[in-house]
């Protein structure tokens, strides 16, 4: 039997202006404890901005998602429009900042967001040849907004805003702690709230494992 | 009883240039997971060099060590002058090219490498005040230029030249797997060579848990 692949959409390499580190790490270390072929991809877009993590303010360097998602993935990753979906058994998206900045517009547009038009065509294609689909932290907005009008069941934890926007795309909010999953069996859809919730790696990593054993349990 | 404090010196944020990504998130994780408080720590000095890790190749770029390793510490890190290896338990280095380029000039030297004062001081002042400490990956040629004439006996894996560079200033090198620690009991000194080996975040993981273990039972 070969291996599983499972795809891991990556939005930069940083929490304010990337993706969640610590997110992204887990769910290779998981992947890989459960002898999955991982393949990273990213967009070939510059970042919406740069944020210096030390001090939190903008900076005015220019940086680019799929060469900073690069240093996650150790050099081995793909540009997502090169990437056939059919060749994966499933796809996961890691949190951060840049999975609402630069893989979508929630963090600058809230509600009147848009999806990066890769992604979309990805994680629609993904669904419509019945790949399970893991959406970790802020990220299931972009599931909310791309699979929403089927009613489809996410989780960001528990924040009111935010769970308010997934509704309003037609996705159904339940709340989570952040060592849980909300699991919608009918979409193949599993989300975690991760460190929208916090409190640190070990109950991040916790979710971020359930997620993937899920994740990997409703493959065909 | 309060919670034990480890320091993880931090060197940027990318193993071309900076941490090993992975083996300071899971150093992280399994310091979390112990019950362990962590104080991530970088000096405040630019990179020796920036590379696109797309690309492999280097970039006109200059990039700060400290507000790089800050996107790994999720904003949470300090300066390392501003820190009294007094207030702390132990100290873990993860490795990547910046434990070679930006904590100490292995990486463009060799066996004529300096380690950056502010590191030095740290190691030394932590060790004589009888602190463990655990080296990742490449970090052990800091271990053994700082304690090395007291032969320390340490590991990277099995890369001849790199030993060969450990033992010429008084350090043992000893062969050891990826999954696998050297243990100085004596010294209270272990090592892991997670990326040296490869192949990937399983067994490295594995070995930094039991380095990290390991560490945490030698504080007296």
């Amino acid at each position: 039997m070969s291996k599983k692949k499972v795809g891991v959409i990556l939005s930069g390499c940083g929490f304010k202006d990337g993706t969640e580190i610590h997110e992204a790490v887990f769910t290779l270390l998981f992947l890989d404890k459960e002898g999955v072929e991982y393949i990273c991809m990213a967009p070939d877009v510059e970042q919406t901005f740069v944020v210096n993590h030390l001090t939190g303010e903008r900076t005015n360097e220019k940086r680019n998602v799929l060469v900073e998602s690069a240093r996650i993935a150790r050099g081995n990753i793909k540009n997502i429009k090169d990437v056939n979906p059919e060749e994966l058994d499933a796809v996961i998206l890691p949190g951060g900042f840049g999975a609402a900045l630069n893989l979508c517009s929630f963090g600058t547009e809230g509600k009147n967001m848009s999806v990066n038009p890769e992604i979309e065509r990805f994680i629609k294609k993904s669904h419509s040849l019945g790949k399970p689909l893991g959406f970790i932290c802020i990220s299931p907005v972009i599931a909310a907004k791309v699979l929403g009008n089927e009613h489809v069941k996410l989780t960001i934890g528990n924040d009111k805003a935010t769970a308010e926007v997934i509704e309003s795309f037609g996705a159904k909010h339940e709340n989570k702690n952040t060592d849980d999953i909300s699991v919608d069996e009918k979409y193949k859809v599993v989300s975690t709230p991760a460190y929208m919730l916090g409190p640190g790696p070990k109950d991040v990593a916790n979710g971020i494992e359930k997620l993937v054993k899920k994740v990997l349990s409703l493959i065909k």
